[in-house]
């Protein structure tokens, strides 16, 4: 069954999502779709990015429809873009890096195709509605195949595509120097370390490490600490993450994103 | 693939959107149901009729099932209206003028039936959630084809359906008397200008307007004015609004819904 | 159609629901997935249980995925329950009480697995995120017959599954001694009073009736007082309530959830 997912910073509270849905089902009727979230922050294009390569592992393969798009009616691309990988996927969204993490994740671009003038669009294209008169039509017509990604826009070389560029952790002689790569609502602070950076620097689970000279755990979950303590842990998807239990990690050690966080076992 | 759209200020947090899901999907299992919003502010008539109108247009044709309803349980109707025009549509709530603008803008009301007392109903009916027990059911077999319109119902005179009045902006001779039509929760303003309106009135796409005495630019989008300008566009709906950049126009100006607005060309 | 139904306190905010539908879709890609709230109160075990089970019976028979689970990670078992019942339901979810009140009005758990270490789940199973990795993927399973309920996890007794325990209402010499089982965000309060605790206690719809010594109306809908006025009626589940007409009965009689509540026919 064709599947096209959908994540955005649309919000509910509006008929943007529906609207979009409208759009699809009349291109592709018999197209599953799966809202990953559109609870994405206004124009979060990173939180967006990290979200979408996070989420669809776990998605069927498909059309990925994808817009957190504060350049709309401006000049940025707006580009569909086929991955590597065992899986036919196909990115569709704004070339602002949304699709960034997620394309390098399913083992890179291998075509891309700007769309923003693509025969499928629905006309007239408004200034700031593209997600309905732009994405969503190209979406539907790949999932549908009623258009191949070559006949939905221009081709355009996968290197030109703008790339997200994150902080990267680094080891160091005393341990490791992380960044605050994104919070939650909660004030839990997701981190750029890999887990090859955990061995490399010396941070075991279970033991004592300072956090920018705050002492936490490294812990399985909030529960291994009392309330208010601070713990770094694996999330949800494995990520290496900071949280304080019953608290705000964000607010707790006064970090802003892209911060630097230092961890030094003990 | 039969379709049913549905609009209502039931909001996400309780289970009334799902449960209505539910009734639908026992009634109608091949029905694909495509949410257009439930963030309709609540018992908000007019912004459900006005939301209702413009996303319409992109829905597939189907049974658009839509509910905002003060007054339930008490005397006005509940009503389901087939509509003229090319595709075959068929609205489906309260008789309170949530549906009437959605119906002259797809041709008007051809056939309606008074369905409060329908034979589709689930009994007992309660008091206060006829979106379960009346209005679902009967989109639900009308969009399975278990019921015709005719059976759904009791025949009611089309012309005594509700019809929601709305302002309506005039020409003069200085330039446009226009009205707040609905502002949407950044402060941008929905006005009740036509296109023609704005020809005849000698407003142009670039030039400096007034508003109300204050001074703004007739644009193509927020970012054609400094941040806190005032700015006069179309929407992604293509319906004339008025907005303040990274601001909202409704404070700036001192509105409130049905408010006159003055256009006055530079 | 096999149908999957969802509930639990993810909110939309994130994408877990989004990931949880993904994970169903790979296992189940011809399963309708039926989202019946995501917004309990976190970690509200009882609401959860309240809604599942008042939702229920408005549902298409199928497998109920339900997620409310704050003990994650910790020693709750993880569990899926076959109901009595002519229709075939089986509820799917963290053994905690969650399920407990739904399983008994579908006529009582009849089988039920442990599924905590079900060859079923994605491994490897986290810490924190069971609904992705132990539920949806069960869920997907039974609903697309690609497992069945003994091929799921190990044998349980049914009479070893968690209850929750409720207050119960009890008709005393003066009237009817109820309590307060849950709030919604309006401050309107569901009781505990079954039909025949009413009658039993001699409140009559339509007559005076004092709460906790403060004058209300047994009535129909809230429209039967004037703003301010206090309620008893039954809600849109036909469950004994307490409102006050435009404002909070949960604040104006200072209830907490689980208080004493004391009717006195007038």
């Amino acid at each position: 069954m064709a599947v096209v997912t959908f994540l955005s910073d649309y919000g509910l509270d509006d008929d943007f999502v529906g609207v979009c849905h409208g759009v699809i089902a009349r291109i592709a009727p018999h197209a599953r779709i799966i809202d990953i979230t559109h609870g994405i922050a206004r124009h979060d294009v990173r939180a967006g990015a990290l979200m979408l390569r996070r989420s669809l592992a776990y998605m069927p393969a498909g059309v990925h429809l994808a817009v957190v798009d504060p350049e709309v009616g401006a000049e940025r691309r707006a580009v569909a873009v086929c991955c590597a990988g065992d899986e036919e996927r196909v990115l569709v969204g704004p070339d602002n890096g949304l699709l960034s993490l997620a394309a390098a994740g399913l083992g890179g671009a291998v075509e891309a195709v700007e769309i923003g003038r693509s025969p499928l669009c629905l006309e007239p294209v408004s200034a700031s509605f593209h997600g309905r008169d732009v994405f969503a039509p190209v979406a539907a017509h790949l999932a549908a195949g009623t258009a191949t990604l070559a006949e939905a826009g221009e081709p355009l070389d996968p290197a030109e595509l703008v790339v997200l560029e994150l902080p990267r952790a680094r080891v160091t002689a005393g341990g490791l120097v992380a960044h605050a790569l994104h919070a939650d609502r909660y004030g839990n602070v997701m981190l750029d370390a890999e887990h090859a950076d955990l061995a490399a620097s010396g941070l075991r689970r279970g033991r004592a490490v300072t956090v920018n000279g705050r002492a936490a755990l490294y812990a399985t979950t909030f529960a291994d600490v009392p309330a208010g303590g601070l713990v770094l842990y694996q999330d949800g998807y494995r990520v290496l993450s900071l949280a304080v239990n019953r608290g705000s990690a964000l607010d707790a050690l006064g970090l802003e994103i892209d911060d630097e966080i230092v961890l030094v076992p003990m």
